[in-house]
């Protein structure tokens, strides 16, 4: 896992120079379609949500999450003649996914296929290939598989957008420097290792890194980690959050949403947590326990460097737990929800 | 809490009673979008995502949950005139939600309310409003304005899919019987104690149940529990059940998703789980350690008995815990996620 985090610069680099000329192709194909729909499984359902965000926040079309199971297994007819619909899966062999693209297809979508295997199943199916240039991937846990990705959904929010997002060539450096230095992450090691309680909590464009965070935590250090937009967490359960609990802050550097996050803080440490602050301003890291610093990029591209943070410190502390994040109990590379039964 | 999951077959029968004569009016205003979009956050976020697999699985219009920070923190402009945005909340006053509210019509959606306060803020700004008749809740946890809220999400879906609901009128009397028999509930209650880590998981149209019943074990039991669909359950999350588990699996009596979540019973076991069914059929519960009775009712309006079977597991144990289900820690009955802040 370690290894693969580390290769995660030149697989940005390699995958935007493949994905970045396919702009036209991805506007042209999205002509028409005010609506994008993703469909994801696991980590890549984590980068379907970054998506999500960025397609409305820069090219002001409505989107949202498939559900697979009414492809699947309610096989319902849904009017999706005015949709771009986009698959995420790392393998493209996961037969629900295949058949939630096959499904939206004959609803009447165009279909984009996100994946790190140009030959697979979900390639052939779709209109229109991503294919993530991050290399085999032999860690249980998706690392550059993820930021690859995210690489790709920000390629497509920018062609949906008529732009490219400025900053985009900037992410790999920005990433770079985020292994090399490596700030705070020790001591947010240590911070998480002296708790048994762990919950993540971002916003907006960062709610993806939170998810994801909390789903590597579970699968490599197998803890029960609760991922939410902090407004989630005030609707419940924050209730949960005690002197037991490390609480993970992910921000950006700017943007609208730094502002709640960074008052959240406080509350967290009124309720007996101790905070870990990834990313943020000076201001929040001010008031945070221990501050991981985050890339110096804009809030849209922030996600990218973010969770690169993130998984350095999920996986020394798998390592200080005495487990190994590379293959985590009970879990394999791709996983068929229905056990290999076609729904 | 108990005194208002009591009410809950009278509650329906008077929400039923005030809303289905709107259905004419839901289905014109409907006329021309065939995209559902719900908002919502809590238990009315739970509410909404049954609202989202109906639309869908009975109405064949593309439905989805909208981010609120796209509309209050990113105030993006996104193209909703092919939209119909309904939004949930019991006290109509949540301001987040009535500013997502206002968005969305700014955008060119139509808009429904979905409340237990017909003078409401929120019932002010939207085009159309189905008030459920739940009477005043006092306690925190959402018990009764949830389930009147599933069964308005029931009069809208079949309002767009044209027809009402087969079977609708039978759930008050269907509630009632669960009530009345509690069968399992008391053994659900002792499992749940005997194991420290709790996992709730559903599929499909009751996915809902799974993320409601999660809510509610973490606000008034204070336990960290995920609620999921057992896709995503086997998608990492599942890396964590071990024998200090146990498992909620919550099922309809037939239907399309209830092979699944049966083939689920004897993978949780073999991690060590013990495992309480809610509803299912007879092979669910003869493979589950504890079976709960779940409601004589259609896959479709299973949702709204099963989550009542559920509240009963959820309010003993927690006065089994010690902890009083009405006033749970650091919780206050009308949210503000920003703290009164309005961005």
């Amino acid at each position: 896992m370690l290894a693969e985090i580390l290769e995660q610069p030149e697989a940005l680099r390699r995958t935007l120079r493949r994905l970045e000329p396919l702009g036209d192709d991805l506007a042209r194909l999205g002509t028409g379609r005010p609506q994008v729909l993703f469909a994801a499984r696991g980590s890549s359902d984590n980068a379907a949500t970054y998506g999500r965000y960025l397609t409305e926040v820069v090219a002001g079309r409505a989107a949202a999450l498939v559900a697979p199971s009414v492809a699947t297994a309610y096989r319902s007819p849904v009017r999706l003649e005015h949709a771009l619909v986009v698959v995420l899966s790392q393998s493209g062999e996961t037969a629900e996914l295949v058949e939630t693209l096959t499904w939206a297809r004959g609803c009447g979508a165009a279909t984009v296929a996100v994946t790190n295997v140009g030959d697979s199943s979900l390639a052939r199916h779709a209109d229109l290939v991503l294919v993530t240039e991050a290399g085999p991937e032999h860690a249980v846990p998706a690392t550059k598989t993820f930021t690859t990705q995210l690489a790709a959904m920000a390629v497509l929010a920018g062609a949906l957008a008529g732009a490219p997002l400025a900053g985009l060539e900037q992410v790999p450096g920005a990433v770079s420097d985020l292994l090399e230095h490596r700030t705070g992450v020790d001591a947010a090691i240590e911070g998480l290792l002296a708790r048994p309680r762990t919950i993540v909590t971002g916003r907006g464009l960062g709610h993806a890194v939170a998810a994801e965070l909390a789903l590597k935590l579970e699968e490599t250090c197998l803890r029960v980690v609760p991922g939410l937009s902090y407004a989630d967490l005030r609707h419940g359960p924050i209730a949960v959050v005690d002197d037991q609990t490390t609480a993970v802050v992910v921000a950006p550097r700017d943007g609208p949403v730094l502002d709640g996050l960074t008052r959240l803080v406080p509350d967290l440490q009124a309720r007996g947590a101790a905070v870990v602050a990834i990313g943020g301003d000076a201001a929040l890291a001010g008031r945070a326990d221990v501050a991981v610093a985050g890339p110096d990029l804009p809030e849209v591209l922030a996600p990218i460097g973010l969770v690169v943070a993130g998984q350095l410190v999920v996986e020394g502390l798998a390592r200080r737990l005495g487990l190994d994040p590379d293959s985590p109990r009970g879990l394999r590379k791709v996983t068929q929800t229905e056990l290999g039964v076609r729904r």
